[in-house]
């Protein structure tokens, strides 16, 4: 794995538009995806510009080498992401091969205007596992609950720590979410429960990663291989009914709250075209043990981080009647990232765990360590005792029916083309009358 | 759905072992799995004695009425379930009629030896989630860790809660289980964790079920609709690595502690089998609040239940060189389940959650109220503190390697044929050696 020739920052496209200077999606990015155009069906792409290379197609024509010519033919990327890092960085030459303007115009045939394409899940994604990697976050939410004297758990500094999502609730950006309904506890606000609308609704700004071959049961990846099962990043919002989420936690951990849905961005950011934006892992906190041996790889500390700065903007049902543009709620960082990757990896694996190709891993909630950069209204707002003012005078301490959220992702480096992750975005619908 | 001519004590069928008065699946079962002859490819059976009836021959020389003649073609039982409980009504009448003796001698050629057969996974387990309605091992459990004077947390008596287990991980009845290594913190005993093979690997004897056609994203399961949605039963053993879950509980739950395999029966026991062995919710617990109005059903409260006696046993490598057979570690009860089947559906969808065809949910694990029924090591040895003795001197606090743990089920009915569950077994394998 290696800055190569396909992080030029001299090169550019045929694709006109991959050469604006504002596109998330320059010949140096090439993210996969799985999409439809007008009339057409699902299938595999590439993102460049605002145009969507047609991996099919290009398979039919003879322009990848095998054995992703054979992969991509497929409507998710779970077969793709099997055949491993090399292989992908393999695909991703022939399509910088492709797309790259050295050899005068392209093929406009192999190409689709994404506005005109549907975006789906880019993977079946079997099994979704979430994170608590955001130390910030962890730090804050405790303190909140508990008071300001509140230590994180003793297993924080230890590894990584997680629980398993809903993989039937994993959707795509643009997916409209439903306001939820169940039993409500707002802390000790309210000394008994109560049935009706989730009246806490809340995003969670997250990283989600997906994973490459995978191992065998019963088979842990080692900490040193753990990197290379990381294949591609995207958003990840895990919107959380914190009402409901407050009254079912003991013993068993959040269910309910958290299956309203999960909504990911549609194009996956490979680790290839990650390279030149790797950073160091994530300092020890003060008195921290030693990272256990099976969680501690030089190479990882070294550059088993990321430098992606992170945003979530706020469109309320109001501002788009006005036609105001979005707002930013916040902006945070990669880099709060406590564990990095290959360490979640490492920690998912080491009982046995199985990690099938496609699987969708978050990191839990990124925040940072200022007001600025708090990562979900739960921190924004106090629970909802701070309310957020927007600047045509509405306030939010969590969100309402038809606001949309939305989370933007980015990676810049002096010396390189700044990529982009594009839209992890969706909109709050009001819940179901019938069922409250 | 009723007790229909399925159900008749009276009928045989001409498959003589399927007469013995032993089996656990006469005639009046008709359990579904998916199995492979020798040197042949998956399909879907149902065991008939000590035989396979093979379903995909069946609907080829057209025995069987559409749509379950289609569904019954593919590799898992999903795309069968994915139609629902009146479809399996009468593809179960379908079956009846084939293997009946009423017609005189049946065609063998349809039969495999189930001796000569593999066993599979029975669905694709897309999602697997995972309830706590044993209430008699929540107390119990509880108490161990927090001390006599524990008390269910709030939500218990309100609503049926669960967690998120991990689909990758689910496996068929005989598939060896890895003893896991991780992090280990034996609660107070061990004031900083250690790496290393878990020591207090234990089972949890469960009961799954099967989702039918499943829900729409967004729109929850009525209660009065959520017991057609349980097309069928098995058993169900979440083997847990307690040291290793105990550390990592804080605050988020159990999750690698459960990943090392959760086995399951191999043969689905259908609703339509259990109707006659249907019986009352459990009594709610004293001072508890009104059943919530989405949790609530007149009929699945009269009926909602289920009369399955349930039993582990355990044989030991030492047992098994003596040939000594395995030795019963507990007997227990479906009625101890606090919640019905019909709750944990509607439950599990009242946030918008979708349920998928094939889907496997837990019961949690099913104690009793008396020592005879602990369905844990964790509780039966009270947390390795009094082992238990078995007839050859061994004694055991935890699983040791080579254990082999059976679970069995069977209802019974005065008028009515027995039925089984067939075996939920495993075997614990010693931790990987490099891996610690």
């Amino acid at each position: 794995m290696a800055i190569d020739h396909t992080h030029d920052a001299a090169k550019r496209s045929w694709v006109a538009s991959a050469n604006d200077g504002i596109t998330e999606f320059p010949l140096q990015n090439l993210p996969l995806g799985i999409f439809s155009p007008p009339r057409g069906d699902r299938r595999c792409g590439v993102a460049i510009g605002n145009q969507i290379l047609d991996l099919r197609e290009a398979a039919n024509r003879g322009l990848l080498n095998p054995p992703a010519a054979d992969a991509v033919r497929g409507e998710a990327l779970d077969a793709l992401f099997a055949l491993g890092r090399p292989v992908l960085r393999s695909l991703r030459h022939d399509i910088f091969r492709i797309l790259a303007a050295d050899g005068g115009p392209g093929d406009e045939t192999l190409l689709h205007a994404m506005a005109d394409c549907s975006l789906y899940l880019p993977t079946t994604v079997r099994n979704f596992s979430d994170f608590f990697v955001g130390v910030h976050h962890a730090i804050r939410c405790g303190q909140i609950i508990n008071g300001d004297d509140y230590e994180l758990s003793q297993n924080y500094a230890y590894m990584p720590i997680a629980y398993n999502g809903r993989p039937s609730t994993v959707c795509v950006s643009g997916t409209d979410i439903r306001r939820p309904v169940g039993l409500r506890k707002r802390l000790s606000e309210d000394p008994l429960p109560s049935f009706g609308p989730c009246q806490w609704m809340d995003f969670e700004l997250e990283l989600g990663f997906f994973v490459g071959s995978g191992n065998a049961f019963g088979e842990p990846v080692p900490i040193a291989d753990a990197g290379d099962q990381v294949v591609g990043f995207c958003l990840l919002n895990d919107w959380s009914a914190r009402d409901i989420q407050m009254f079912e936690m003991a013993p068993l951990g959040a269910f309910n709250g958290k299956s309203s849905g999960t909504s990911i961005s549609p194009w996956v950011i490979t680790a290839d075209a990650m390279e030149p934006f790797r950073r160091p892992a994530m300092e020890r906190l003060p008195n921290s043990p030693e990272i256990p041996a099976y969680l501690h790889d030089e190479s990882d500390q070294r550059m088993g981080g990321a430098d992606i700065a992170l945003t979530a903007t706020i469109s309320t049902a109001k501002m788009r009647a006005a036609g105001e543009p979005p707002v930013r709620l916040l902006q945070t960082h990669a880099r709060y990232c406590y564990w990095t990757f290959a360490q979640m990896v490492a920690q998912h694996s080491i009982t046995g765990c199985s990690l099938l190709p496609g699987d969708l891993i978050g990191t839990g909630t990124i925040s940072g360590p200022t007001r600025a950069d708090l990562a979900s209204f739960f921190e924004l707002s106090f629970i909802g005792k701070q309310p957020f003012e927007l600047p045509n005078g509405e306030t939010r301490g969590f969100i309402e029916d038809g606001d949309e959220i939305a989370f933007g992702g980015r990676c810049e480096r002096e010396g390189f083309v700044p990529i982009g992750f594009g839209t992890c975005a969706g909109r709050i619908l009001p819940a179901l009358s019938h069922a409250a």
